[in-house]
């Protein structure tokens, strides 16, 4: 089975907001073994919507559509759909009182237009909307699958797992198991990880080996495709092998690993707990950490010093300290770290200081960070130089203090493969 | 002139990554007055991304192509196109030469495959890369314009803004001025606001109004197309004022603002310093102050007291008032917003408490959350109850502690229209 993820919504088209849930979707798709060949983008228009859904029809199976079927003018793709396949919209008694008992809840008034979002198409299958108020619907033609979700993330994705993906499962002829297994690496390049296992990625057939690159992070996806679970397993377990034997020591997870969760996970085997003191950073390193759940086991919090007053009043630095390295340099990186980890009492701690940019920070350039680790054992500082925009910079020194921080509490070289 | 986005990459058909790009450009399309009318997504297929092609001449005047320019045998874009165009490919000296010292300042080895990058379309016009390896190129046939890109967005973005918007810009025909202003709203549903709005938005032909909502928030798009700016901004003009005059008491910003960097103004205007002490969101308020630059001249810092014993040990809240109210509660908002700003010193403060999911936190259930805010002159606490998942329940937590601010600042009523 093949797939078109079509989002409906000028919104996307006018660069207002992102695709998000084409992502989403693509992900599970790929869970289920539906090929995913094609995304589109429309935008509000009945007539383009209507070509997007005729070319999908040639080269798909499955067709997803995405936003417009809220309640307003522009919204227009079950309009659409139910005109181009000159079928009728009825409405559907159990969503329209979901949508008063939704409207009673919140507390607000409900206004005719939202009415209009309980019609369906006919015959087709209701997806309940748990999060929101319209409907999403899973319609069967002779030769294709139609699926009609909301376009807001937060009622599309519980729509979509809960209720569209079993939907979908049952649907598939399942004759072949494939499986996947991700493998994700950090503190190597895409072009060197490459070179280093050429040769395998030219011999891939089954399992194929996907290479992929982003945010400083490289991830090989194998995917293999054959008729048991067990088999497929072996092959992908051969080749992982086979790519750990060279690369290993960058691994640091698999599949929905993050780095953030893997450090969380570290933690916790360990019994450790983690502090930290920002000032580049603000907080995400912390909130990267906490976006974990079952994070609070382990993250006890830490100190926010935008400030150079700050960093003297809160965490106890010098002021002849400051004055002598600057704000930005190992040895303020080592005594934030240090500091923070005795004030909140834990097994590790970080602390984060740089120029973010665009402007540079006295004498530092905009992109320099120094990321400071302090342990029982001793205190380290690791200096980088970034070249994005700032707020990729301060992503990227948090991923990269995550990296360290990982770093420390494993031995990579002793990392059995 | 209309545009197509053809993003090249079977990573975002497979979920990886989220095609970023396509928003990006849509954006700064927008800004040109260029009318986007499809975004693709097409993998590393040749056969798949000719068809792509083909459609895309049918339909487009413009086509822009991000990925697939780089190092590995995954990387086609370059090829099929020539292919598809009947021309060839040679090799840029200039690109391989930046490659080569790319290589020398990263003190990587350079790989044989990273040569290939320096291939450009015989008679394209070549886009440097500042941040990365790959060539960009602007390539013109009888009908079309094509344009080719990186995948990376911090390659990407600045060789688009600084390379490829103006040489389109140069390229268009500019007899029509389109001019867009954005009015953004906070506090108010989408149904609602369409419903105080609908008779304007039935009547709109020029200006256009184009209500979206996400997040929480709403914004108005007002796009006005006419001969000279002057006649633009005046039918904006008129447009905008007969909107907040129904529902301007909603509105927080303009344009490119965010509840963040409209903080950051009315804080920089008051010369107010603020601070915060978060649990819940764990850094993610004070990251999103920080990530508008110049923050530093109104965020002081503040503490992350992630569990009961920080709160305590930390800001000094007593484990009596813990323990009769609990940790989510108003009593503890405010007690954490009072300690905060005692001990950091500024005008204002906030305090983020709360479960943020998937579990309940003792008898809150997950959702939960207080937000306390102090002045000099007062504390106040607000309750939430939020529905969503974890992180996004994070996110809309700190969306609504920058509006309570917001309200803080500003007498919203006495408003000027």
């Amino acid at each position: 089975m093949n797939a078109e993820i079509i989002a409906v919504g000028s919104e996307i088209l006018l660069g207002q907001i992102t695709n998000s849930n084409a992502r989403f979707l693509s992900n599970h798709l790929a869970e289920l073994g539906i090929n995913v060949y094609y995304h589109t983008v429309v935008g509000d228009n009945a007539d383009r919507l209507k070509d997007a859904i005729e070319i999908a029809e040639n080269r798909a199976d499955l067709i997803i559509f995405t936003g417009g079927l809220g309640p307003t003018k522009d919204d227009l793709t079950k309009e659409t759909i139910a005109r181009h396949l000159s079928t009728t919209l009825e409405m559907d008694s159990e969503a329209l009182e979901s949508i008063q008992a939704y409207f009673k809840k919140a507390k607000r008034v409900m206004t005719d237009n939202n009415k209009k979002q309980a019609l369906v198409l006919k015959d087709s299958e209701v997806l309940v909307n748990h999060h929101g108020m319209a409907p999403g619907m899973l319609y069967k033609t002779e030769g294709h699958v139609f699926m009609l979700l909301p376009g807001p993330p937060k009622e599309m994705e519980p729509m979509f797992q809960f209720e569209g993906k079993p939907k979908l499962a049952r649907l598939l002829n399942k004759e072949d198991v494939i499986l996947s297994h991700v493998l994700r690496f950090y503190g190597i390049g895409e072009a060197e990880l490459e070179d280093r296992l050429q040769d395998l990625l030219d011999q891939q057939t089954n399992p194929t080996i996907a290479p992929l690159a982003s945010d400083g992070e490289v991830t090989l996806r194998i995917t293999a495709k054959t008729d048991t679970a067990e088999k497929a397993w072996t092959l992908i377990d051969k080749s992982k092998k086979e790519i750990l034997a060279r690369v290993g020591q960058y691994l640091y997870g698999y599949d929905d690993d993050s780095l953030a969760s893997k450090t969380i996970e570290l933690l916790k085997e360990q019994e450790k707990t983690i502090s930290a003191a920002e000032s580049l950073t603000a907080g995400l390193f912390q909130s990267e950490l906490a976006s974990v759940s079952g994070a609070s086991a382990v993250l006890s919090g830490g100190v926010i010093t935008y400030n150079e007053e700050m960093k003297i009043s809160q965490l106890g630095l010098s002021a002849e300290l400051l004055a002598e390295y600057g704000v930005v340099s190992e040895q303020t990186a080592k005594a934030m770290a240090e500091a923070v980890r005795a004030k909140f009492k834990t097994d590790i701690s970080v602390s984060l200081t740089g120029a973010a940019g665009p402007d540079a920070h006295g004498d530092q350039p905009a992109g320099t960070v120094w990321i400071g680790i302090a342990t029982e054992a001793d205190t380290q500082a690791y200096q980088l130089q970034l070249s994005g925009m700032r707020n990729t910079n301060r992503l990227r020194a948090v991923k990269l203090a995550l990296y360290y921080v990982i770093r420390t509490l494993t031995d990579y070289n002793a990392r059995k493969i």
